[in-house]
């Protein structure tokens, strides 16, 4: 394809910080997403635009005079363009409406009987979400005619929700996906936000040409929340949308780990010794494993309940096996994620306290940013155990079959957008239940080798068959498919 | 018609108690629901199945011999079956899974990150809900019998979610309808419940021919989470559902009050002395009221911050306006309804500590059951303030526009049920919106009087327009056709 990619979101794949020697040095971002977009704008020689995240960035941003940074590594160039954002408005953006508002929203997180109470703090905050998208939607168009105008332009989450609209309106016949990597609530849930934002968050996505989700259950939660719209029409069994006379087409596209990243990530030296050492630590223990940020969607204080009852309904199990919480802070800006990390350190404590003997403690909570760690402790685990709430997608789940040596098990919530994935071949948990959740463990524990191997084995071979490009590339089609189907003007 | 009529509910339309002189007296409850059926009941000569609340009605089921209570008054003739159910059952079904459960997930108040947690506790109460809703199918098939079989089985809400599935073992051919006078959450929400209650609900309710609904919104819901259940299709444009070989209809019946009760309940002696005593009260202050019970999903904390919100932006209506809630407590026997009434009565406090003036309070809370205080109520508001979180319909807002006298305005909830009959002479407002709802409160206050007339009319012309026979009326109707569509055997 000759087409050229834009890419958007909130955060670029570049950290640039200021080193010792007064110097900006660069850090590159990991992950699936960009490992995949970076890719494909290798390919196809696009840009990255994004916020300023760091005094770092922001010096690059104005250094290049609200052009392109150009950074080359290893093999990869990067040509990126990062907006410089005034941080009292990037707070009302990014604190107040995304993680503050539309992320409760998206992952049924209100205590409804208290929470949310919208009053006049809203306005203000709302103001600066549509600036913050303005401003990326014309640094997007500008990218555009910078390209030539032949451009797909890839926009990323519930940070952008306005811009496919917003771009819309200054390039009337822009080629645009927005990919969605959170889950999507149902209609009655949604309309729990102010009228005033639940409907131009929905008509702002309903911009782009193709909107993407990790799995059948949001898209199918979108299409009846825009259905909620008047004037758009959805047809539920075609997964489309009609609205101002433009289709728009609702698509699934799970995006997956970057297996070769990984391995390689988990070669090194530092790792070598991290899993040493923690296999010394673990002992003669089996071990059950949980990566996750602190995050109210994780669901870690239930996990440790379910756990507490596992062992007291079967305290043979007593010294003889460990549950290892490797957890890194998260969102410590917002209030509802100080008070759930002392929660967390408080029911492990609890039940550390209730549970432990003399040498062997239950639960090992580590809170702290720690990725080596985590690659270690994938290759480790007997069960890994993955419960949240509700996930958009969740790449734990991906990572720790991937690197994995002991043909463990995985605990999947129901819940999870990678359950529509992997779930044939791990536990399915309802992540409410701690019964579930507590027998769930047990038959980890106790599984066969056979049938631990046949799962471990299909997990595996299922992350392996869908790499990151193929999260691209299918969206890329999706659009060349959406301009085929444009009526000619 | 022919067809003679069978209702069960939890509750029954009479209660028996003993007066001081050792004979049971009976009380007659009121209500919509009460009236409609008792209507059909009495042309049909049916009966009414329900378990036995007080002592008296535990009697009354004892002196029976698990046979009918007869009992006249005035001019209708009650046929009552009372269910004698073990207290300790009752509760496990009643306040465990009824109103411990259900009612939480259909009306989305859960606190999803710390609520619900499932644990060894559900098995012994679901157990008594299955118990008590065998007692009722097996009472209502020997009911059917006595009836000669040509009989119409109207079976109300979610404490009898198993009744339609467990009759329909029992009496294959039986013709069944299940009325939900809740709200229903979209399938996202409702698997947070436990997989086998989730599952089993759902397959229960399916075992009626027709499924009633107050609104469209909960319609949809019920029909977007049967089609998670595996062997169920679902046909939404047609709203019907293809199980197990026959088809259920899922179909619309918003309920009503009955007016002329109503309005004669309004017109007693003692009402108008209420009335009166208000009057002097309100002084030359405009009236604002809300009657509700003490309930989570009503809204009253958020109602008060309205309130003050809007003082606050107005200061000129400081000592010109009162708001009046007349709250009757309710489900006492569960700690979160506790905790909420002193929410509930701390908010009210603080308000009028903060805007208070010599002589005047801006809010007046008056906790405890009193209807005719509620009658007197309805005659003297200027504003009706009804914002539930989320309601399955909500009479409040029927039955003040039918006894008001002074073209009072009423401010209604998106999410109540009754907002998709009466949406379009009320203002609507998003319950969690402090902001549209404070605003909501100036415009109605200041509201010219063409306009309130307009409004005000329009609301009891829509309230008298369907009087609740009609409402029986059309569940029998559907029985009719979901009998001819069944094949011939």
């Amino acid at each position: 394809m000759s087409r050229s990619i834009i890419v958007a979101s909130n955060r670029g794949p570049i950290t640039f910080e200021r080193g010792p020697d007064g110097a900006p040095a660069a850090r590159r971002g990991s992950g699936g997403l960009v490992t995949a977009l970076s890719g494909a704008l290798q390919e196809a020689e696009g840009v990255w635009v994004a916020a300023a995240m760091t005094e770092g960035d922001r010096e690059m941003a104005i250094a290049s005079r609200g052009g392109r940074i150009q950074h080359d590594e290893g093999d990869i160039a990067f040509r990126l363009r990062y907006l410089d954002i005034p941080p009292e408005v990037y707070d009302g953006y990014y604190n107040g409406i995304s993680n503050g508002l539309l992320w409760f929203a998206y992952h049924y997180l209100w205590d409804t009987v208290r929470s949310p109470t919208f009053g006049a703090d809203v306005a203000p905050v709302w103001e600066s979400y549509v600036d913050v998208n303005r401003r990326f939607a014309q640094a997007l168009a500008e990218e555009g005619d910078r390209e030539g105008g032949d451009t797909a332009f890839l926009i990323q989450d519930y940070h952008l929700a306005l811009v496919p609209r917003l771009l819309r309106e200054l390039v009337p016949d822009a080629l645009i996906c927005h990919f969605s990597h959170t889950s999507m609530a149902g209609p009655t849930y949604q309309r729990m936000m102010p009228a005033q934002v639940h409907d131009q968050i929905l008509r702002g996505m309903l911009g782009a040409d193709v909107l993407g989700f990790h799995s059948p259950m949001w898209a199918e939660n979108f299409l009846l929340a825009a259905r909620q719209l008047p004037g758009v029409r959805v047809d539920l069994a075609r997964s489309r949308i009609l609205v101002d006379g433009r289709l728009v087409a609702v698509r699934i596209h799970p995006i997956s780990v970057d297996a070769r990243a990984m391995r390689e990530a988990a070669a090194t030296q530092r790792v070598r010794t991290l899993r040493r050492g923690l296999n010394r630590w673990r002992n003669n223990n089996r071990l059950i494993v949980r990566v996750d940020r602190l995050e109210l969607t994780k669901n870690i204080v239930r996990g440790f309940q379910a756990y507490e009852l596992f062992l007291r309904r079967n305290p043979d199990w007593i010294e003889r096996v460990r549950f290892l919480a490797l957890l890194s802070p998260s969102r410590v800006e917002l209030p509802e994620y100080r008070e759930y990390t002392e929660a967390c350190v408080a029911e492990a404590a609890r039940i550390n306290d209730e549970l432990g003997r003399p040498g062997w403690s239950p639960i090992e909570l580590r809170a702290k940013d720690d990725y080596e760690g985590a690659l270690a402790a994938y290759g480790l685990y007997d069960v890994l155990f993955v419960n949240p709430v509700i996930d958009g997608m969740n790449l734990v789940a991906m990572e720790g079959p991937l690197l994995n040596r002991r043909r463990g098990v995985l605990v999947l919530s129901r819940n999870a957008g990678a359950f529509g994935r992997l779930g044939r071949y791990a536990l399915g948990v309802n992540p409410f239940d701690l019964d579930e959740m507590s027998a769930a463990i047990g038959e980890a524990l106790e599984m066969p080798v056979d049938e631990r191997t046949r799962r471990a084995r299909g997990l595996s071979r299922l992350v392996l068959a869908n790499p990151p490009a193929r999260w691209v590339g299918g969206q890329l089609e999706d659009l060349e498919r959406a301009l085929r189907r444009r009526p000619v003007s």
